[in-house]
């Protein structure tokens, strides 16, 4: 069994959301961090007791934030918040998506700015480590704070909600007698502090970064692919090229190139190779360096997310004070999450136009379309696929975050539309790995054709990977949606990508 | 039984797809048109004797036009070609499109510029009448005549390609045998005959218009509501006033409003009223009356579309001749659709800005967010749902129709991405049932609480009809969610407009 | 002298339009309309003695509609409404799209709805047979009632503003001594009158569709001089072929394109001409069609939206009455101009795609790049500059009518932002006169080389047009921005196409 | 005099670059610099006489890099690339860019990769620091390198093109003469060390992100003049609660404006004060620092830019070599550029949504619309000034990078359209200058009317910074567009920024 992950609300890295919202890593809270919680709650009635008004706790939220709320309300008053609030509309959201969201209020509940009570957090912490995970519907937050979203959490806590519970959806209280636990009472700032957060978007945001990581990866091996199918040029890739460039990612994309290509019959001298390829191979480092940077941006300014509070109002434990804010207005790293959808773009355009190179003689020296021989159709039509998903990406390339409205009443002027954004992005992802797979197609049916000598050590291992599920297009007999589909699951469940690492080792 | 409806190519109205396609009216061939098929398959056998080339039929497609397909190689090559064209990429498009879309098909056939064999035109049929529908992907078209999409109907017909019949999912070749018909074989020019059109694209459309004309009628009745909610003015219906303006669609749309609110207590003198109302309840029949007048220019082109030939090469049997072309463009009727979508923007927007003002006690006079009481929370968090699909459909509004590749060897340079417009279209349309959901919500919990007399003949049947679902929201105590699921519900399945077509009727 | 132009609000054409203000036609009154002007004044009285509230008459305007106005108050009033509305942003507007929105206005006024008094539209008149053109920013219009640009005419009639006169920039009072006329005192709704009224942009709309109905008759013919520089196949254009996909504006045009080629060599056999040339040449009639198609939507709506009253309050004459209304809402027609734009977008990609294709060996037989010799470079770069403007035109086709904010105290919650599209309408046009503009640099230099035989008569009579303009690019002595100014200019003049119009007649 | 700054290829900080297009610092070139560009010359022709094939020194560029260029053809080769370059379509990019442009470029030259004539890299000194300004076109490069516009500094070069020589638009050889200084001939590999750079952008870029410098420290300040006029909550400001967040920009900001606030009566307790404000003004130090932190994103892009080497063919000294490349691919930096223009149409909402709530009552406790008595307008039609612009700014945020056409035979198949980019950004920044000055506007109206005490230190001096040149607005006398521009002139110039920090200093 795994060792478990525990956090402070400090230190949590993409990487430990990854491994508790995929991997299911077990999640422990430090002591310290129970410690602060229990001070606190304490806080917060020591305030209230003070007549210190506090949103949520004894004011009522939004455009009600001028109404009193009585400690005789209180739990009517939370569970109502539930109520209401829980307005989101479907699907629901992938449960690694509702794992990480989970992993996130929990971590940054930990800087104890919110007051929760701390056996909340405790149930929060056992529905992971259980499996317990509410279904949560990914539309209907407008991305400043996610409390749409949230409550189906909030309901869940308290036993109320559904929940995907060992791959069945039934009630919370049920999956709760099942492990032998309890759900809690929302009670003073309990409901506020757990849906008054960025969580769920930042939890989405956390796995289209996952995918960037697996698509790009991906997207570099079926580049050298495509070069070898080409028969193109590998100056392109020196070494010393890139240092003069000087951007650190650019660099990487390049060494990276050259392992999997290390081997390969392009670095043997030929005498037809022209000087240069066409910038959709040449600049292949240049763009993936790119949207690498633009995923660092929008990756650190997540991690921040993750590791503070955006809570309001919020608890100043050192001053002993509580403080009406504005930090849960996560632009910072939903700007980052939105260029990366405009970054993936380009990468949906090289792997178009290398495409559209491969299927053509003037460029490869090999039949038209990839055909085995005269008579075969072969790649013609499939072009038309590619270029309707890639049409559909540079749709969702247009930005949302201003497309907003001034509500209730015209206190909450602005938004982000957060969710939106993740929902767009994991759309393009998807997207792109039909468009790779078919770029794939195409490189191993060059590189077939070709039968140039020895491919790269990556390449190989990616051409093998390929032929386990697709053979080579011989004839017209086999309905090429079928051939598109395989393709797309080997690159998206990352079976390629492996069995490519695997390949550099052997 | 319903009477058949008979075609011939010339007269096919929207409505009258709209009877085959949803509601599985049976279709006739005109016998004159039959005629008309069996000459013109004769005269391609004419023409290609004579050596001129043809093609799809002695000559390649798309890049291969310049290969020569010979009689041996026909049946193959027919064959092939629904193969390799079979490149969409999922989901399913639903039974009502395909219909459409094989109706659409099977109509401008018999114009006679195919030469399509006449059994095919006559499985054709069979299979509408027997509800026999392919199993169509509905991506990978880049909307310059739906070979990829269309290939799965020519897979179908071969026997070959998955159906849905009964309710299951099952070989075309299956389905045949239970009725006991033959599949065809694909001969000269048959197969591009079956692909090369935008029937796909066009059925598509086709169900696009009828789901926007009754998201269109729904939209007027709930803005009817809304202004029973807000006990706004109905001076600006006043049908002096429309006249004066001077568009039909205005017109008819405030003519339609004044029938809905025909008895309402809005036409009692009231002295709190304001002169005036906000402009999303004041501009309801200049905007929905302009989205009509956008409907129109969608639709009377893309009748054209279903009453003409996209046919390349398109035979002309006037001249015994057949011509290359470009009649397989569809920018002209694919243009609207995408205005269409544009135009939709604006009905959510009037519905999200109304909503708003419903919940807003200095428009109304109710209570703040509609609550039935102080301690209720109500209607705050749910304008976070329809800002987002707002959000959403914002982003569907742009354009795509210029997001191309110059394709198959750089002859296939222009597209216009029909099937993207229309399931664009369609997400746009979606959403906005549930926003108008969400408006009818706040208009009935409105005009609950107002309870100010007699409501207007449609208004008020709109108001049961709604309480059938949904009831007053007496407290907290529900999941908001689930009652926006069942308003989204009742407006979707065209109850409500139902019951209130009945209602006026009274 | 022309003869003047009459109008009565009823029957103004675009082509009406058009003479007044690119030809300074001279405009009269009809004597009934004059009547009718005489008597609504009146009314306007009546009904305010009535006691009945009149918005911009005994009431204010806007959020302050529910202040009363006295009849002491009744001039300041007005002047206060024409400087605290006169809150535009530069530049200027362009002198005939003032005319033009002087004339809608005037004409619109006609119908009686406004209750102007009678000598402002005397002086309106005046000043437009005059020439005396108020300077009116373009910017700060959210395209709901003009209020902002109009209030610019409002102080010139009143001699405050500035008006271009004799080419002068002077205060208007100064022009009205020159001429020996007075300014206006706005007295009762005159103010309103004058301002609430969509007439500044449907002015800027009438402009925009005269420049598109320029552009398109040009790039007719210059997609066909570009068909003669490709040699290609003239089979697509044939009438049998239009006739089979019954769009009217298709047909049209390629009977256009016909007359332009008319005696073209391309008629003539010629043993290399492949049977089907790119989409980009193929498809101008359906793509050219479908925009004018496009065209018609807009200009339809705007001639209703010129002959019709948008004014509120609306005078009822008939029935001695006033009513407040949104028939100020111009979005019917506004969507029609931004969809012109959208449209336009597609003329673009083909004129770019023909030109790449002109430049290409592969396509035409010529030499790359369309070089005369081995040592000259020629159009190379030049692919770059329409590529960058094209991508600017697909930016501006992305549309703005829901970019809005909720305004006057949440009761002017809609607008169109109409004079933006516009704005994005007319950089769309110009950018396409470089576009097309660099075609024709191509489509002659190919005539030139290929020296082929006769042209046809329209396309022989563009050829000559460019070559008074710009050589025979025989060396890379000369810099070629300075060409494609030469032809921008000589296109978007209209030259071109008179020379073209001039030579069929010959 | 200000001393000369030392470049090297190295340390150029955009700090350097304003300076010297900005504020006219003299550019020295470091001494070891120089011998290295003597070196890396020599390199070119060792390489070239070995019979390496380079790219524009003994082969083509672009699609003619297959055809041989011998050294009798060299001078008129590289004078030809000038002529054949220059395609830019106007207008001419402002000085300050141009400047920005040569300094760029100079400094990348420095790393020796491209092998220019020393004498070249002298003569481009020297035009920096007698003000020598080539004319250049801002439109007309894709932006994969911009020898569309550089072109334009290469005719310069050479004396030929035309500059901007002490504020005339003269010859470049009649420039070089008055300063007694001699053009250059181009010589081997000359030509496109001159042009193929990305330069040109880069300039423009740097001169965006001064200007966008200026801007967010306008908007910070003039949000907290809004916050005196609406009479908010300073309690969002607290550094505990900025703590928290943990993102550095948002502390910055917070903290400057606490600087600004300082001694402020915001800061004094006061009843009625309610206990948060809406969005648009707590957010602030959120909104402003994610934007600040995507400025960053940008600018650390675009330094590597300026200070690596973009040039294809790129001379590797160390290695005694020369590599073909996609270096010249620069869309790390404009993706930066891109999203920069998005996120300040958050600045633009933030600002409009502020102002819309100083015009209101509920908000502010003031009239309506800041009228100093009942009978005066104000500032109500002027919210549709800033609407409209907000509308455009929405348009603008589209993204570019991805509208590009596949060029040059299919060798250029992608491009960034970087320049397309710089004038979006250009466009926004200068829009948001109108808009802030309109919320200026409103702030100062609305703390006049207040008069609440002590404005803080850098408010107080913003306010009277804004009435050195707008009076209070005591009656609808006068034409608000004329104090609308010069609030915009106040603001862009600089002299309010820098009034408000002289008063922090007092």
């Amino acid at each position: 069994m795994q060792n478990a992950l525990t956090i402070s609300g400090n230190n949590l890295t993409l990487d430990d959301i990854y491994q508790v919202s995929h991997k299911h890593r077990p999640v422990e809270i430090e002591e310290k961090s129970m410690e602060l919680l229990v001070n606190t709650r304490k806080l917060v009635f020591e305030l209230s007791d003070r007549g210190v008004p506090i949103y949520g706790c004894n004011r009522g939220v939004g455009w009600n934030k001028d109404k009193n709320v009585t400690s005789e309300m209180i739990i009517r008053f939370n569970s109502n918040m539930m109520h209401s609030h829980a307005v989101g509309v479907g699907p629901y959201a992938p449960q690694e998506d509702v794992r990480a969201a989970m992993l996130i209020r929990l971590n940054t509940v930990l800087l104890g700015c919110t007051g929760l009570s701390p056996e909340i957090a405790v149930l929060l912490k056992e529905m992971l480590n259980r499996e317990i995970h509410p279904l949560i519907p990914e539309r209907g937050s407008v991305g400043e704070a996610d409390i749409v979203n949230l409550s189906f959490l909030g309901l869940a806590l308290m036993g109320e909600g559904l929940v995907n519970y060992r791959g069945k959806e039934i009630k919370a209280k049920d999956a709760f007698k099942a492990e032998g636990i309890e759900p809690v009472t929302l009670r003073e700032k309990d409901g506020l502090a757990v849906i008054s957060s960025n969580a769920f978007s930042a939890g989405q945001a956390a796995s289209v970064l996952f995918e960037t990581e697996l698509l790009l990866k991906t997207a570099d091996i079926i580049a050298c692919m495509s070069l070898e199918g080409l028969s193109g040029n590998v100056s392109s890739l020196r070494e010393g090229v890139h240092n003069k460039r000087r951007y650190n990612r650019q660099t990487e994309t390049a060494a990276d190139m050259r392992k999997y290509l290390k081997g390969s019959y392009l670095y043997e001298p030929c005498s037809g190779r022209p000087l240069q390829d066409p910038l959709s191979y040449r600049c292949v480092p240049q763009v993936h360096g790119a949207v690498r940077t633009a995923m660092d941006y929008a990756a650190s300014n997540l991690t921040i997310q993750c590791n503070s509070s955006d809570d309001n109002p919020c608890l100043l434990y050192e001053e002993g004070d509580i403080a009406s804010n504005g930090n849960f207005d996560p632009l910072c790293w939903v700007l980052g999450m939105q260029n990366l959808g405009i970054a993936l773009c380009h990468i949906s355009r090289l792997s178009c136009l290398r495409t559209i190179k491969l299927a053509s003689p003037g460029f490869t020296g090999l039949s038209r379309h990839l055909t085995p021989d005269e008579g075969t159709i072969a790649f013609s039509t499939i072009q038309k696929s590619f270029a309707n998903l890639d049409a559909e990406i540079r749709m969702l390339a247009n930005p949302v975050t201003m497309n907003t409205y001034s509500l209730s009443g015209d206190m909450e002027d602005i938004s982000t539309n957060a969710p939106l954004v993740m929902q767009k992005d994991k759309k393009i992802i998807d997207n792109l790995f039909y468009i790779l797979a078919i770029e794939l197609l195409h490189a191993g049916q060059a590189m077939s054709l070709r039968n140039a000598g020895n491919c790269g050590k990556g390449t190989g291992a990616g051409y093998k990977a390929l032929r386990r599920v697709v053979d080579f297009y011989d004839s017209d007999n086999r309905i090429l949606s079928i051939d598109i589909d395989k393709a797309y699951t080997l690159l998206k469940s990352g079976d390629f990508l492996k069995s490519v690492l695997n390949g550099l080792e052997d």
